[in-house]
């Protein structure tokens, strides 16, 4: 695994760039990503290019035996663009434009920028796709980051249109598939077809999925043509992009189809601060992040990677800026994250950033190095964690445990119809992956209609649309399976089957869901030794009670080697229900304690102490 | 009592429509609502009718010897319709439109949507007005659903100018009866005048009530001009119109003047989760809702309605989708619900819906019959009503217990200037209510002015505008008497009178509330048993001390058959006050358990136990 | 100390106001505030002034031996004016015009109502100017309130650009100082800047505190040209503003600069409410504020104010309309309000309002007369009061004792990156305010450069941009010095320094702060008898560690006579902190009892008891 890190020579004084290549070099690091926000450096005015600054960079990060990984520009048109196409911007779902002033004000569905995106990135690629210091490519940086994926602008609607017929072929299917006739919502054209926010109250679920859809591959297209560029100028080249952390406004499974390697930005303590964990959670790992966040995305993005190659493009080596509150790392946690990384597969870790910048809107986001130059904390912890990798070497394939299926329209369903507010199909299966980890198991996340050969556990959390490939993939396997809540009980365009669930679900559980209801946290199910509330699918078949709350209600269900989880996946119930499906499969059912989690990876089996920040090898 | 449901022919294949009647008349029904939300596919193409699904709707329902109730479909213009009257939204307070995309698109005081309206109105009444199938027609669909009352639109604008010339005659006047000198705030011309939105800070609470109550008024007015219509091509109908939950956007007093019946629906579980309850009472009653919501509404509209006819337009009949949680009722609630209507006088219960639509907006919401044609919970509980209330027969007249004098204004009034947050009128109202109720009286809610005949109590729980007539019912009444805090502080523009009170309530009272205070839940005042906060209405007169707070406040005064609450009228305080003014009243003191409400009809005294889901005649 | 009221002559019928000008004096009173508001009486049509009223209410009040503060109208435009200007409105953060209906609804950068300001206010001064019942002039009316000083209007972002360019002289310098090769946010002109809403994520730092700075001077620049236009018609009368509680949006020492006094409006229990005290305290003192909030602010303007003259312009008398609660004052409370400021140095304490006016948004606003003209519980401590301060006559200078460090510009910044969330420069300086009070001392609260000859203690709380002034005075002082978090740790355009910290203060710390985390409350740091969380401040170099959390943080340094305060100052352990720094500079160590507080002003020390409502002489 290579170790990297995130460098802007356009910040720093050119006599400096020597100097902070060797120390790369000295803390063992052989990766250098450069370039991604430099465009008004790049073209400080329209059509009048300075390469002369970059190519002394390149040169002197190569000279020093660095590969570098050159990012195409379009997260940050300079001014001067916008000034000339001001409604290159996306619109936020209120109607305001998102302007200049920060970075990714740009709407991807704007033609005018997507021509502009596709020059600078020729123009680039055309000066360095065959330089010998260019080990790979990353296009943009972040698609989606501050909620940029959704834009409710005049361009997007036109080009929403367009995506609709192609997917519809004619308005009445539209109108049939969506159940127009509802509120006379009915369309006589796919012109009538407006954007679905400024709605009086929610719009039809079934013209939010589709915009939802629409939007990613918006994404997904815009990507494409950078690389179709850079696969012409740069041949054999990696290309990559860099994910984030729990997020899903496009799907990645679909972006990824384009890379060679899936690259993602991991911030644990950030994370924490800002999602949903409990206020336990938040206070005890407060300075190391939740156990579970980093490897999460590592087998998510691993999952949704061609080829399964994937790296960490930003590493946290420090507080960051962003989150509420933002603390410093315990220390040995730098080094922790790194080789939990590598424990997971990963190509390279790369830190974000090589030195903090004093000004603008990062100078409280930590570094390798201080402003003043000097080492911070991390910069050791990355020499050490150099050292570590070079004595475990490579350590082999992950041995198969348990499957955990996700999709991102399952995500996009919730959070267009929650139903039980907080009820996220993500968070269900960030929860089922917990309960997973807590026991030791290595997990892969995979979309639905990957193979599950060799599987012994496949949990499906939430999946409101199942596949017929799935579904073959489910009944050709012989592992134990656990089904979540609403898994099965949407067709392709949201609407309620007319047999109420997938038939083939229907044959796996023997039975059928009849009725949801959603429950608040003041309604508690409580059974032995486990609790839990939140939903209740009803169950009508053949598959015998499993868990039955002392108030009647039956939380779970099995039959044969398929468990149904008919309440929230959360909590200690859904431990013991995974214990239960575990055992079963043959693995333990004791769970790991507090704050320790493994990887096993070849012979190696990695036990990470997120308590005392140490990695160990058991 | 009729037992009804609505009905959307047009969700379902034509072949079904004879099961579905079939079935409804199995289950006891005699009533059912259609048409309400059909426009597109009454007029699909402008001026192009499709009359002949309906006729044949009509005529399986009809053949059944079900009594339809024809809906106005103009909650719902069709596309083409608001693309040729793009300004036809209504405004939020923000200034955005409120577009095409789910219901109720349209602003009040639009002329050409008023046109179109009355257009579609006259199509559907010449049509059906004189079908022997048609039993009564609705107007719309709940006026003000999502907020929809109160447009910010420059034809809103408009109007309310004229309607402002109309009301005080010289912009002088207008000046003076709402201190426009205060702030430079005086016009020159009604031309001047603006909507109260996008204000520095708060507009004038003059100009806010005037706002409310011209929106108001532009509900009635639109309302009425459909009941014109649908009386002249359909005379001997009865016109009705279904109100809402805890919704006070329109003065429903002015609304049921120009109708036979005023329904309204019923939704007791998403009431309870959406409204203000404790986490207490939502918890406890999570699948029942609070055991006064329905009969409160039951009250309310019956006091609204032209000769008390009032029905349940829509009652829920399992879990909904639009609240933040949506359980399921417990088992015999939907009868109990039923069963209650009836004890309150109901002419019909209409539940509210056949058949749960599997997409769009709604496809979480329950029906009597599943997505796939199956019985859901709630059909066997119809079933169940329809044969206890043929048992039942007529029940006769409820005795007049304890009046609650209740108006809109008053709401409108506590929440321009709530002056203490979260004070509102209509939660004293049913604060107030609900302690009536605990004592097993019945209660009816009337309009200021009513006649007080026959009451042994009455209670004016926050009424900051008093009318005389109100006065002189107070004076001629022999009941005793509760004030609640506010209580005629204001004149009909909202200012404070000179002499600080009305001067009959000066006089019933034995003085006057000199000062107030609004007062933090952290400042409660304690007696003996009781406890309160919230507010302070600082007395002067005669009337005696009879609520003294160990801290010296005195919360409550008794003067001859008057009794003055100087609190918020809530708690404990609230209970232990009328019980003294019941006891007065001849009335026994003991509260009803926990969950048990009675109704007294006639002969009959009707038991609902909430905590069982049971009805019991006692 | 002279006292006076806010009067509305305009409010009240004319046979009036002999009657209230006789009570006004009768009751002690010697100032009286007038026509702030009145632009539609003065000038009912554009251009045709009615002076008679006015005229004529200054003869009686004149006649009547009150000195007159006669207020510029400005804050309140008719009608006329603004429909001649629409464009004169602020636009929100999110582009929405604050319109006409409330009051301050112009733009600060707008040249036509900047026009139309000093019109107005030239013929108010050419009316009266020389008037012998003139005692003083008033700008304005609390610029700022409802958040009007940031407008995001086009006049705003012409004249940003000229200030901008004005500063920086080249957009060269100005993209370096601002760090804006980050994120490609180069400027190629100073006419390609935007203001900094509307993008994408925050904008940088640097272009917020140019905004602020600017939105701050063209305050300033705005109540010059009123001042300019007062000193030539009415030479020798001092001119005022009233400034705010808590309120920071323009720079306070630059608008007083131009003033002859400084006054401000104290409404203590309003300010508990809505501003960000515990809920112990809003509940302990919800009738008497917490016992700093006035006395905070009066030390605070008195540092403001040039020559160090300033004035209670608005007293709270009673309930306010405002709060999210508004209760009565503790009886008592007036007039301890009133004999704090005296002990504070006021010049006078006025009133807020002679008589509550029954319309209009103020309606609930108490003052010293109800609506109905009786007197309102104010009125008899506002004579008491009177008496009091007659006994008292002038109390001399007040000794030296703390210094405490502010300046506007470390708000903003703290403002603009929290970093920590409710991390406030303002609210650290009223902890490290209160800490000191709580020891019995008197505290100036003065500039950065102001001198510090004569204290015995001087406070940094937080200042990120220290300037040599401040560091030359620190030098200087033999004072015992506490330095909080943040202090010296940027440049004036909100970059990091090359150096980390300003280098004067490295020397006077023995050393810098290197790297700074902030932390939730959930992160808590303990000692012996103290704990505080909230941020952490690295520090490297030769002072002693002084305070040592169990978990080995060092939140407090020794180095000679400097403390370095590296946590948040707040709870036990700031006032342990300041203890040692009190005891080192000769003062006792034991905090005042729970509510009381006092202050030394030449020979007398006033105890004010805020538990009982009471001064005492000790
Ligand atoms: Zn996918
Ligand atoms: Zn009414
Ligand atoms: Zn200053």
């Amino acid at each position: 695994m290579h170790l990297g890190v995130c460098y802007y020579p356009e910040h720093w004084p050119e006599d400096r760039w020597p100097e902070d290549a060797r120390l790369m070099r000295e803390t063992g690091l052989t990766r250098v990503r450069i370039g991604e926000f430099a465009w008004s450096r790049i073209e400080p005015e329209p059509g009048v290019f300075d390469w002369g600054w970059l190519d002394r960079a390149l040169d002197v990060l190569h000279g020093a035996g660095l590969g570098v990984i050159m990012g195409t520009p379009t997260a940050t048109p300079p001014k001067w663009l916008s000034d000339r196409m001001p409604d290159m911007f996306a619109l936020t779902r209120d109607g305001r434009p998102r302007g200049f002033g920060s970075r990714r004000h740009y709407c991807f569905s704007h033609q005018g920028y997507r021509e502009e995106a596709a020059r600078i990135t020729r123009a680039v690629a055309e000066r360095y796709g065959e330089h010998p210091g260019v080990a790979a490519w990353q296009t943009d940086n972040e698609y989606g980051c501050h909620d940029t994926v959704q834009s409710f602008s005049a361009s997007a609607r036109d080009a929403f249109r367009v995506w609709l017929e192609r997917r519809y072929k004619s308005v009445q299917a539209l109108n049939e598939a969506w159940g127009n006739v509802f509120w006379s919502m009915e369309y006589r054209s796919f012109g009538e077809i407006e954007l679905p926010n400024l709605t009086v109250t929610e719009a039809n679920p079934a013209h939010w999925l589709a915009f939802r859809r629409f939007s990613s591959g918006q994404v997904v297209s815009f990507n494409r043509a950078q690389v179709e560029i850079l696969r012409e100028h740069s041949p054999g080249r990696d290309i990559t992009h860099n994910a984030m952390g729990f997020y899903t406004g496009y799907d990645h499974h679909d972006l990824a189809a384009d890379l060679d390697v899936l690259g993602w930005d991991s911030y644990p303590l950030g994370f924490l601060e800002m999602f949903r964990f409990s206020e336990g959670e938040k206070r005890r790992y407060a300075r190391q992040g939740h156990p579970d966040i980093a490897a999460f995305h590592h087998d998510l993005y691993r999952g949704c990677a061609r080829g399964g190659r994937w790296s960490v493009l930003e590493q946290q080596p420090g507080p960051v800026n962003w989150a509420r509150y933002n603390p410093a790392p315990l220390p040995g946690m730098v080094k922790l994250w790194t080789l939990e990384a590598f424990a997971h597969g990963a190509e390279l870790v790369s830190y974000f950033r090589w030195r903090q910048f004093p000004k603008a809107q990062e100078q409280m986001h930590a570094g390798l190095l201080r402003p003043d130059g000097e080492p911070a904390p991390a910069l050791s912890e990355a020499r050490e964690a150099s050292a570590e990798l070079a004595r475990l070497g490579d350590a082999g394939k992950a041995p198969k445990h348990a499957a955990l299926i996700f999709s991102y329209d399952s995500e996009w369903m919730t959070q267009i119809q929650p139903q039980g507010e907080g009820r996220s199909a993500l968070w269900a299966a960030f929860s089922c992956y917990s309960a997973l980890r807590r026991l030791g198991l290595n997990v892969d996340i995979v979309a639905p209609g990957v193979s599950l050969d060799g599987y012994m556990l496949v949990i499906v959390p939430c999946l409101p649309i199942v596949t017929d490939a799935l579904m073959d993939e489910l009944a050709a396997s012989d592992a134990q399976i656990v089904i979540g809540p609403r898994t099965g009980t949407r067709d392709d365009d949201f609407a309620i089957p007319d047999s109420l669930n997938h038939s083939a679900l229907q044959e796996l559980i023997g039975g059928k869901i009849v009725r949801s209801e959603s429950l608040s946290d003041r309604l508690v199910m409580e059974g032995d030794g486990w609790e839990t509330s939140g939903w209740l699918d009803h169950y009508e078949g053949s598959a015998k009670p499993e868990f039955v709350a002392r108030s009647g209600e039956i939380t779970g269900y099995h039959h044969g080697r398929v468990r149904l989880c008919c309440a929230w996946p959360q909590g200690r119930f859904l431990e013991a229900l995974i214990q239960h499906a575990a055992v079963d499969a043959g693995f333990g059912s004791e769970p790991l304690p507090e704050g320790i989690r493994r990887r096993t990876r070849g012979t190696a089996v990695f036990e990470f102490d997120y308590n005392a920040g140490e990695v160990r090898l058991v």
